[in-house]
């Protein structure tokens, strides 16, 4: 008998739960009509998208529900965040933040720098991928618009201190954004009691549906929209309301919020394990990241003198998925921007491999990764030469 | 027994087809993977992403499937393809379109032309909707970035000559762009053929879902991602692929097809059965738009006299669904911006409804609403001072 698929790669996306896609069901071809509207086809999708509001609140601990303005997705409320700070912030034209973000802050800074639309200054991070307060406190000035900063790291995990971040950023006159698409559903979060300004997250990495997602904006927060048209989400957000999507959203919420102490304990214990595991059998490998202080099922491990891709490939032939590097920058032989900001050598970043557990998980995973990583490793380095020459220090091979 | 409820208001949004919603389901729970990875997670994934595409592209007669880009919805194919305009046409700062635009294209145009971003030429329509070919070419320069003009009003259904209009604009090196939100899967569509460089389109309007759309970009066309972030979509437009909702466009888009004759002759023949129906029992009402060139689905008809919210309440007392101007604007008490360009009066445009068939109608309903609409009217009518003094020409009140 084949051994059962194992999935480890939360971190790019979730399985959406089947209890979210059955309470999507009934508004796509029987309550499919606008909620506004007073007729049979619609009646009930009021109800059900103010439900869904509230669900999503809660797990945010935010004061108003309509501080909510859904989106199609963590991309773009990171976009959204940004470009509206920029645009009602008047003359404070800066943007800061961190050399780990995600692609959606990184790549849209990056273009903004470029065609002069904003000053940037990207934040480094130590060799745990802790953010440099020092110079975090240094780039904060009369002329930050903002300062987004994600809540916790895709790739290691790491979290950010973001309410400290934010109170140093409204010291400064800035607004605080905070990316906390991989923190929401999996660490308790409590915007009310908080000084963040506003927070993106998306729907398919708790469980819910692809191509919904959500800023958060705390009240009072000026804002400009991305996407302009109808009224809809109080004129912040144009395009015919995605009603199954956002009530799908709202029951992955709601079933986040049962599951957040299993996150915090059984599910960390097998993210531990697992680590303990790999690096007890596998020699020349290391845990990436800030152990003290990180996401409770994330782990990635560096696997020194050998190739993610090739990892995974193997990986996958056993039936295990898990990632290298981020999803989105996959297809790219440079490595992880992540870990290269946190200084891992090139040898050993090539090889470092996320393991992103969920609720769904057990201990069987475990097993069975623990069964098959040290044959995978071992198979890759003998084929190796930068790991026969290790000891070499003569051999001096530039990757990228 | 209570009637059965009949829904006339497709153009606002149509029922998810049951065979899109089962096309969709695999790819909740099961094939949730990303497409890109190997795993048993998201293996049919890509597959079932290209054969979506494909499944688009044939509908809109398209060259490369490449030339599709997924949005998460017409709003935002037509906010992509404006800015992208203004973005990559060099010195040209100017951008045309219609009076009768959707809010879509119209508050983003009006922002734009507000904060000094474009300078924007707005043709008017004649009274059947028609617009101002005159003014168009007048307005075509050395200056136009882009004309942006739908190719069928979501009011009225009254057709534009997006082909012509498209040969026109680049007579003039311009690009054009063509809101088909609400032609897409209503009348035949030919891209291969056309001038046309943009065209926009929502899944929600097909029966298939919501949070999905596609902007069409011939290839060749510049492009500046409206949204930013990772490489998907060739790097035009960031965030994680909303596989489900692909797959069920592309689903939709083939029933589209096989469903596109009979949209032609027994859809049409409905509404045209419906037009006639109502203008025979009710005075002092009358069809606007253009009922030589309009789309097979759409009647618009002005009861005079009396107001709109009303007829559609007591409409959905009757369990009968249809709307009163687009309802994305509804909620405002102004008669609607498309009837105004029009120039249909006001004691007309009021009490203008839009019925909007889809292929799921049947003459039972058309039976219904014909049966419900004279009491209806004359009730309204009893009450209503405008009818009342109708004919006396001192009485003369001023709307909005
Ligand atoms: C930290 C972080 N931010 C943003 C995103 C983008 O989210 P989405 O792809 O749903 O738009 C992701 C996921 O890819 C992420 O991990
Ligand atoms: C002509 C037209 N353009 C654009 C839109 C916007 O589409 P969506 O609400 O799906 O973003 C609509 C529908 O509301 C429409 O009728």
């Amino acid at each position: 008998m084949e051994p059962a698929p194992v999935y480890l790669d939360n971190n790019a996306t979730t399985r959406c739960d089947p209890k979210v896609v059955e309470a999507m069901i009934p508004f796509f071809s029987e309550q499919f009509g606008n909620a506004s509207s007073m007729h049979a086809f619609g009646a009930e999708v009021g109800g059900a998208l103010a439900k869904a509001r509230k669900q999503l609140q809660a797990l945010l601990g935010a004061e108003f529900d309509h501080e909510i303005i859904y989106t199609s997705g963590g991309t773009e409320a990171d976009n959204m965040a940004i470009m509206s700070a920029l645009e009602t912030q008047g003359d404070r034209d800066e943007v800061i933040t961190s050399a780990v973000e995600h692609p959606a802050v990184l790549s849209l800074v990056a273009h903004l720098e470029k065609t002069g639309r904003a000053k940037v200054h990207i934040i480094p991070v130590d060799s745990k991928g802790r953010l440099d307060m020092e110079a975090y406190r240094k780039a904060l000035g009369p002329k930050t618009a903002i300062a987004s900063i994600m809540w916790a790291n895709n790739e290691t995990g790491t979290i950010f201190p973001v309410e400290q971040l934010a109170e140093l950023a409204h010291q400064a006159g800035a607004l605080f954004h905070t990316d906390a698409v991989q923190a929401v559903g999996k660490i308790p979060i409590n915007l009310a009691d908080s000084e963040i300004d506003m927070l993106s997250l998306s729907g398919h990495k708790l469980h819910g549906p692809k191509g919904i997602g959500a800023l958060y904006a705390r009240k009072g927060t000026r804002l400009r929209p991305l996407i302009r048209g109808g009224h809809q989400e109080r004129g912040r957000r144009a395009g015919t309301e995605n009603a199954p999507a956002i009530i799908g959203l709202g029951k992955a919420a709601e079933l986040a919020m049962e599951h957040m102490a299993d996150e915090q304990t059984r599910v960390a214990g097998l993210r531990d394990r697992l680590e303990k595991g790999l690096l007890q059998q596998i020699g020349n490998s290391f845990v990436t990241g800030d152990a003290d202080n990180r996401l409770p099922n994330t782990a990635n491990v560096a696997f020194e003198y050998i190739e993610g891709e090739a990892i995974l490939l193997l990986m996958n032939r056993e039936g295990i998925a898990a990632s290298s590097g981020s999803a989105c920058t996959s297809g790219s032989l440079e490595p992880s921007h992540v870990l290269r900001a946190m200084n891992v050598p090139y040898t050993a970043a090539h090889g470092a491999i996320r393991f992103s557990f969920s609720r769904e998980n057990g201990d069987a995973d475990v097993d069975r990764v623990l069964e098959v990583m040290p044959a995978i490793i071992g198979k890759l380095r003998e084929m190796s030469p930068f790991w026969r020459e290790r000891d070499n220090q003569a051999f001096n091979p530039t990757y990228a």
